[in-house]
């Protein structure tokens, strides 16, 4: 009989994020499957777990989901990654995929979940604190309250998502910001939303950054802002 | 020296979706408060916790957040529940507030937490898994992908927010949907979303419904709808 699918998030960074329903999947899972960008790279969501649960001795299984630009080169990877967790459960052996945040924002585990649901496999979701409920917490403002509403946009490729975003919806959410911080300070100063926004870097890592949008400041990749249009 | 106040996120139902932090400072917090809309009343995030923290023993306190329409009413409320709870502070004791889902989403904690912050009392919030992550992954479907996005929205006092939030944004979370479900299917319908959208009920609990949205049956307050443009 083949082994089980489980998604599973870890939460931002802080181990003590992880659920507990995370911690006893990742524990009893027979092969814990880990994806990264290139082979060998360190992951992130990989050394939040093992701060929550003993990985000795646990079948680790890499899974290679490359960053290219172009799309057809990007599913090649996916497949594969697929077809690569796709062997292991056909030994009859359950897989936990594990991802940063939760399961259903942003997530790779999308890809390996559809194939492999197609193919008629068991599958479970569990879901992690995504990064910016981490966030709002850790700077202590409120994502959404009373009859306000919440958008959450990612990877701005221009100015325009934010300024929509914005018109619309009294918070926003801008995710994986870092690539964006050489314009968004100066959009935001024009849009009035300088003293509005709540800058996250690194939630939960060692680098952790919680504080207002600074031109100076060289931030990475999973970088986060909140802006509320009615004031933090 | 007046103790600490928290804010703790407890999930949505389930209690193994509590972080293993929320279950920390529950377990060694010296005063659990329990928001409820009338006194006596049974509490959804008490009932959580307790599945997941022996509580025997532990001092509970209740604090009455009144779902009064008048908002003067309520800030009365408001104001005497944080009032409580800084009499516990003050006695030197820790005080955790437990809220369903995430501290940071619609939460009654803010409340209690500008007064108390305004004060100068030592605080922090404890994120949880918010309703619709679950919901999500319950349902086995993303709530946002690549560079799409998503827009939560609550209380639907008119057919105009859900129509808005779905011209501007790829994902739609409508929270709190139960009192909406007499015009809300047919409104989907009309949008062409029927087989869009996920209907999710007391997710976690014990008359638990995913599926679709169906005018036949009785939506119960805790209802969330996962609408998804792009298809589910």
């Amino acid at each position: 009989m083949a082994g089980k699918l489980y998604g599973v998030g870890v939460g931002p960074g802080d181990p003590k994020l992880m659920t507990l329903k995370a911690k006893e999947v990742i524990e009893t899972a027979d092969v814990i499957a880990v994806p990264v960008a290139a082979a060998g790279e360190k992951s992130t969501a990989l050394s939040i777990a093992e701060q929550a649960v003993d990985l000795s001795g646990k079948e680790l299984l890499e899974v290679v989901f490359s960053m290219e630009r172009s799309v057809v080169k990007r599913e090649i990877y996916r497949k594969k990654a697929a077809e690569t967790i796709q062997a292991v459960l056909d030994e009859g052996k359950s897989v936990a995929m594990i991802v940063l945040g939760d399961i259903t924002v942003y997530s790779t585990y999308m890809y390996v979940y559809r194939y492999l649901k197609e193919c008629g496999y068991e599958t479970e979701m569990v879901p992690g604190i995504p990064s910016f409920c981490a966030g709002a917490a850790k700077a202590q403002v409120s994502l959404v309250e009373g009859n306000e509403s919440l958008t959450v946009i990612s990877s701005l490729k221009n100015k325009h998502v934010l300024k929509e975003a914005l018109e619309h919806s009294d918070n926003v959410v801008v995710m994986k910001a870092g690539s964006g911080m050489n314009y968004l300070p100066e959009l935001l100063e024009e849009e009035g939303m300088s003293d509005k926004t709540v800058v996250l870097g690194n939630v939960g890592l060692a680098d952790e950054y919680v504080g207002p949008p600074d031109k100076d400041i060289k931030y990475g990749y999973f970088t986060t802002l909140i802006v509320k249009k009615g004031g933090l």
